[in-house]
């Protein structure tokens, strides 16, 4: 085979979730079909590597020192949410009911992959939600063992700065019947039941 | 969210099989944990881009005007192997079952998307298979309906040059038990049934 086209292969092959025949697949689609589309991703991707980088404010990527969304003057500076990535943050976005800021972790934390606290540079957000303006900071991580443990771990840490901390509510998902919904969402939304 | 990581997430969509959730998850992946592998990745397609071509004997990619396995003197040069894609080429020659030279077609008829016998250049295989030392065209094209129709097509093409064409045999496959083999082949090994 072409050396040109085996070290496409091979490099289609770094990204998540494509292996040998997906990445064989991706090449020959890209030679055959889409050459062009194969120059902009080459682009895009030397692009990226050399200009995106880590908001000084919230951790999110961003081409600029700070990102758009933490410079914004309208937002609320005494909310900030912890989520664990972009993707998350811009779901909490899209639904339009938090007008404060965001601190983006970029993971969780996960002893089995060998990712603990000095890697989430969870000091980082300390320093972040101790400026003096942070009223309250909302936990957004993933409601996944490692998220909730995530989420325990940073909660203790600001308490014990005397910082105020929420977490999102959990319960019976919207359109949910109770029928098709599991015993521990039920036994959680039983307990955080409110007032009607 | 920053320009250059839109630019890229857009980019990888022109990925066959890539919707706008791997997209991103793809690009997240790569600034995060593995610049180095994208920065290799566009390397990669710069290269790929740049120097591969369609070896001038057999079709398939080449970096150089005719691929290694066309100037290689120890194949038999009075076959020629007829393949949709340099993936089954891959595959027959992982068989070890076959010495002769291929052509590869880049796809297959598919009146549907368009692809006619223009488009797939079969003049260009037919000027391949009458070259005077080619004694045999095999045509591997796949057991699909396009597959056929294009084997077909091809056959009647070269047989009117007085060229001598065979086809894959079809059967029951190796390890297969008749109990879960689908009727069609079941037939086509009783048709084409051989003496043992």
């Amino acid at each position: 085979m072409s050396k040109s086209l085996e070290f496409l292969t091979e490099s289609l092959r770094r990204l998540p979730g494509v292996g040998p025949k997906s990445a064989q697949r991706m090449a020959f689609h890209l030679l055959q079909h889409d050459r062009e589309g194969a120059a902009q991703l080459s682009r895009a991707l030397y692009q990226a590597v050399d200009t995106v980088h880590h908001c000084a404010m919230c951790n999110t990527f961003s081409d600029t020192e700070v990102c758009d969304l933490c410079v914004d003057e309208a937002r609320d500076r005494a909310l900030l949410c912890v989520v664990e990535t972009p993707a998350d943050q811009l779901m909490i976005e899209q639904t339009l009911t938090y007008r404060g800021l965001y601190f983006v972790l970029m993971g969780r934390l996960s002893p089995l992959d060998g990712i603990g606290p000095k890697d989430l540079h969870l000091d980082k957000l300390v320093n972040r939600a101790a400026d003096g303006v942070v009223q309250e900071v909302v936990l957004a991580t993933n409601f996944t063992n490692e998220g909730e443990a995530t989420a325990h771990y940073i909660s203790e840490m600001l308490k014990a700065r005397g910082l105020k901390v929420s977490r999102l509510a959990r319960g019976v998902p919207v359109g949910g019947e109770l029928e098709y919904v599991d015993a521990g969402t039920i036994a959680r939304a039983m307990i955080d039941r409110r007032s009607a």
